[in-house]
Formats: C-alpha cells, structure tokens, sequence
C-alpha cells in the first residue's frame, strides 16, 4: 500500500472554501493509487484568536491549560476536512493526537514526539482512503494533552511519514523555499534542492518554512520533504540529503528584534563562560551569535531575542552578584542576517565576498559556522545589507 | 472529603469576563470546606457556530465528524476556566472526556453513558481545588469521540454527581425552574421543589431546563439536582424524589412547530399500528400525543415537529403502498401546550378544570398521561390557551 503524507497550513484551511478546495486536491492525489494521511494546521488566525482569549482570562501563562486550548484548533480543521472529503464521496476520518497515538514527552508548549507506531492509523487506512489528522499535538503516557511548539504540524508530518515509511508534502501558501522570504524580497529565487543542514541553518535562523524540528526528524530518516504551494501546481522544493545543484549559498535569513548582549573585562575564567551559557540556557533561551574574546581580559559578546531581555539580565545579575570590575551592556534594535550554503564547506573565498560585499555597513558582530555566516546590523541598515548579499551572491 | 459537582451552562461562560465571575464564584465555594467538579458547556453561541461551518463545508452530516467538531467547544472553555481559577490562586486542571473517562456508547449526536468510575478525577482531587471537565462529550471504548446530544453537559454533571457520590448543582441564566417560560411570561413562577417525574415531563416537552436524560439518572440514583442563577444568589429550585408542596400542577410548557399527521379510514390491524410507529421511531423521530381510535375503520392521530414531516410522509408512504381507501392528512402551524404534575395522580377534576379553562379554544387533539394533559391548538390560539391555563392552575 503506498502512503502519501501531506501537511496543509493554517493559511490553507483558512475557511470553508479553502478546505473543500483542499479536499479536492486530495482526491486528485488520490487517483495516483495511493492512500493519504493528512495533517493539518489550525484554520488560519485561530491559534492566535484563542491565545488572545487566554490572556483576557489570565495574565499568568499556564502551560498545560494553554495546550488544552490550543489543540482545539487543528481539532476543528481537520473534522471540517474529513466532512468536505466525505461530501465528494471520499472515505475519511479524522483522528486527533489521543487517537493518532503521537506520544510525547510531558513539556507542554514545547513536547517532543517520543513513539509513533501509527498502528490505528495502519488499520483505518485498510477501510479509509485518506485520514486527517490534527498537526502541533501530541499525548503524553499519562492521558495529558501536549503540543509541539509553532510550527510543531511540520513535525507531526514528518514524523508520521517516518512510521509510515511514506513520501512527504508540506502545503502552504508560499510554493517552496527561496533564497530569501519572497515577501519581503519580491526578487527571491526558489530553490529546486536544499539538504537537510542548510534548511536547518535557515530555519532556526528565522526563515519561517519549516518547523526545524521537522528537518532533524527528516535528516536522521532520511526522509525527502516536498514543499509547495496548496492552490498552484507550480513545482516546489525538496529538502534532501544532497543538493543535487549545490550553489555555495542557497539562501538567506533575516531575524529582526535582536539584542546584543556584551559583557567586557571579565576574568580570565571558562568556567564563568560555561557557567553564563548554563544558567540562560536553564532558562530555555537561545542564545545564538556567540563570540567570547579573551584579551587582556575576557570579552563576551551574544545575541538573544529582545522580549527575552529582562529574563536574560536578571540570570547574569545573579551569576554575577560577586564581581567587580566588568562592563554588561544590552544593546537593542539589531537585525541578525545570515547566508546559508552547503557549497561553502568546498568553497574558499565565502567570508572574503561576504565582507567586501559590506564593506559599507556597520557590522556589530560576525559569527560563521561551517555552512553559514551571520552578521548583526542595526535595524536600519537591513535593507541595505540583504540587498548587497542578494547581488553578490545571486540569490 | 466533600464533593460538589457544579455545571455551568453556555451563557454562563460566554466570554473572559464572566469566565473569570464563574472562576470568583467557584472560590467563594471552596470555601465551604468542599472539592469542586464543574461541568462547562461550549461558550455562548460556539455550538451553533460551529455548526454552520460544518454546514458551510458539506451538505451531508457526517455524525461521528460533526462530534469531534463540536467537542472542541467545551474543551475551550474548560481550559479557560482553569486558567482563570490559576489565575486567583486556585489549584486547578481541565479534562476533556478521554481524560475524565465518560465511556459511551458508539451512538455519535446521541451517546450515551455507559460506565463512569472517575477513578482520574479521584486522584487528581487530592491535588487539585477544582476540576473542570468538558461536559456534553464522552468516548467510546475504541477512543471514538461522541456527544450525549444537545444540552447533554446535565447529564454529564449529575452521571459525575453520582460517581463521585457527590452533591449537583446546576447553573445557567434562569435562577430555577418556572411553572413556564418566564421569558416568555413574566408572571411565571419559579418552584422550590419538583419531582423527578414532573421535570421529565416538563423537558420532554421542551421545557428547556434540564436535559431529560440528567433527570433519568438523577432520578435512578437519588440525586437531588439543584437548579440556580449562576449570576445572582437568588434561591433556585430543587429536582428532588418528593415535592414537598406537591401542588396539583407545577408547570406548564409549550412546544411550537407540530405538525398533526392524521391517517384514517385504515383497516383495522394492530400489527399494521406497530409497523407505523416502528418504521417512524427507526428513522429516529420521536412522535408525541399518540391517539389511535378505532371504530368503523382505524383512525391514528400523532404530531411530530414540522421539520420532520418530509422524512415521515416518505416513510408512511413506503408503509402504505399497498394499501387504498384511506386518507392522510398533514396539517402544520400547531402548539403543544402541556400542564404537568405530580399532584393529578392524586387529585381529581384536574381533567375537567382543564376543558373548562379552554372551552373557547379549538383543540384539535387531547391527549393525557398521569401526570401530564396536553392539547394541540393552532399557533394562534396559543397566547389565549397559556393564558386560561396559568389563571385556572395558579402557575
């Protein structure tokens, strides 16, 4: 029996007529003889509207009860589709987390999938030509409801592709992945092959395509991810082991609201250093654009998220309380940019082009992985720096 | 450790503020040294809007579908008034069905509970001040999604009520049960005390109070439902096993939109009798105010709401096919009009009072029970019939 996972997203089952439409790509898939497993997102603003609901109830987040009420969303999307789906003589059902059986760890808002037999859903699949079932969710062994984090449906996909030993196709409005966000740079280019460790870089680096949880999932698998669009049949990308094309830089990423944190002339000491990335990592932030200098004395320079600020000053304060002489400094309204290629690993010359290409902006920061390097503008300079990249590297 | 189980009914929760009034009342109860079990309903008008989605998505009802859409609306509002009771210090979880373990039948829309330990909800009470379980829903054993029908979060709360041998108190915003509609006839008069009987009367006759199953099990076990203002502190009134006033008639109801379906002139079969109302009764109507003479030929008289009337006339007409000579007739824009209580077992003349409170309205069908009389008269005598009754009886 072949099995085909696809995943639709909020912007796809935004109403009533996006999913009948939907319901009739299904049954176009339909014809190429294979069963369909289906997972979807909530219906367009829906998670946002019910998060907005909980705070007029309460100023206080609790994370469990915010689950609850989350995973009503994809709850509704997906018995809407199996209705449509019926409705054009298709047998469907659909199946939340409990009954799709995705178990997970207990660590509401951010769960991570533990087991996925999918043994129901083998056995529903027998009398049923394509199962909906609710993205973003999971159960815990306790009965307690749980989900992925945003995002969190792209790994529900991936993962039940992995029980299922099935292709994957993640739908959404945008018709793949570009170099950069098509909306924001109308001149983006969408790329035919992307592998798994440079689709990583991009999305935990901000480029909001794929949840990156998904990608590690695919990557250990060896699962190939389509990505296209849900209403053209424009060809879309595949995140794979290889790119076949392999340009040096496949794409760039922009992360606004960043935050420069700089602590200077700290004591010669790696375990303070160890000790500082400890403690904020404790407090679940990413940290990210790590450069630790020791010169005379020691200099530490990152980046957070800037609604993480005050979180993060309150754990240095701490860690620090006893020492004197150092300087800490938060500098907000930073633009993190990053460009991303598989190709720089063979490819010299990278970092050269990267800085002549700035040469006329203000960079705050600069950190390079293999794959990847990432500079910290002022917000006001982003324009100017994605454009400089943009041409230099033909993305 | 005491228990109280507490509902509170759609117009209730209906948005963050009065959420957050159920939460301060669910506090100030606390008090009373007891643990609280509340049953919620879905926000104010999210059933019926949910039901229109479904409607906009397909024509057809997809029964088992259409439940796990519907669900999702007490599942919102139970994590909501969780957060909210968090949020004023109050130590508590929200359960959806699968979670509280309200085992039904496989009937989707129409459900019923089969087996309800409570087991979870014991243990979880020992941590917590009050749970709050999605009322309406249950699960099968086979992890399927059902609803016990509309208004069926009373039955949820007296079937909790008698599993946790707990004390049940019903809030919505009516501050009891009246001797009628008091939304319609202010001079209605609220009760202290009804029986079971007369309340099962009253809501299979659309009286809408209580939902009648939550009666047959309240009556079956003992419990005493209390039916109160969720806003006020009004006194309410008591669904009890003796009426202490025991007055002749407690109330009186109305249900519009009858049609009378007469069929005369049939031949005089008793297995042909059964045949009608067993065909009808598979189709899952309920016909009401059964009359059936027989004299020179059978006559048979019986109402069913007007929505319904296609759906029997194809089914008689099946029935009959084969049969001549007689007629059917299908007259519609009638009122029900019922006066129940407990005391007519015992006391008579409330026969003849009745004929002669409504000697100047045309009656196009009488029919009487123990504890009930109705009649059936055109919508527009309905204002004059209500009103003879409430003066003859006192209600």
């Amino acid at each position: 029996m072949k099995i085909i996972v696809q995943k639709y997203g909020g912007s796809s089952v935004a109403d009533a007529e996006k999913i009948k439409a939907v319901a009739v790509k299904i049954s176009k898939k339909l014809k190429e003889k294979a069963k369909l497993v289906v997972v979807v997102s909530a219906m367009g603003k829906t998670t946002d509207n019910l998060i907005k609901l909980a705070k007029e109830v309460s100023n206080k987040s609790v994370p469990r009860e915010l689950d609850m009420l989350l995973t009503t969303g994809e709850q509704v999307s997906a018995s809407l589709l199996a209705m449509a789906l019926n409705d054009i003589g298709i047998k469907s059902k659909s199946l939340n987390a409990f009954q799709a059986e995705i178990m997970t760890t207990g660590d509401y808002m951010q769960a991570r999938i533990k087991n996925l037999k999918a043994k129901r859903i083998k056995d529903l699949l027998k009398e049923n030509d394509a199962l909906i079932v609710t993205g973003f969710q999971g159960i815990t062994e306790d009965g307690e409801i749980t989900t992925l984090g945003r995002g969190g449906s792209d790994t529900s996909a991936v993962a039940l592709a992995v029980a299922l030993n099935a292709k994957c196709e993640i739908y959404s409005d945008v018709a793949g992945i570009y170099t950069t966000d098509p909306r924001l740079h109308p001149a983006a280019k969408k790329l035919k092959y992307i592998t798994y460790d440079e689709m990583l870089e991009m999305s935990s680096l901000g480029a909001k395509v794929l949840h990156s949880r998904s990608v590690e999932i695919a990557k250990k698998f060896g699962i190939t991810i389509y990505c296209g669009s849900t209403f053209s049949d424009e060809e879309g990308s595949y995140v794979m082991k290889n790119n076949i094309e392999q340009p040096i830089v496949s794409g760039l990423s922009v992360m606004d609201h960043q935050t420069q944190v700089t602590l200077s002339n700290l004591p010669m000491d790696n375990n303070l250093v160890q000790q500082i990335f400890e403690k904020v990592a404790r407090e679940g932030l990413n940290v990210d654009m790590i450069s630790v200098i020791s010169n005379s004395g020691l200099n530490i320079s990152f980046t957070i998220v800037e609604e993480k600020k005050s979180h993060v000053a309150k754990a240095l304060t701490l860690i620090l309380k006893d020492m004197k002489g150092f300087n800490i400094h938060y500098n907000s309204g930073y633009s993190k940019i990053s460009i991303v290629g598989i190709g720089m690993k063979s490819s010299s010359g990278v970092a050269s082009k990267f800085f002549k290409a700035l040469e006329k902006v203000p960079l705050s920061l600069v950190t390079t992985s293999e794959i990847k390097i990432s500079c910290l503008v002022e917000e006001k300079f982003k324009e100017k720096t994605v454009k400089a990249l943009v041409t230099a590297f033909d993305l």
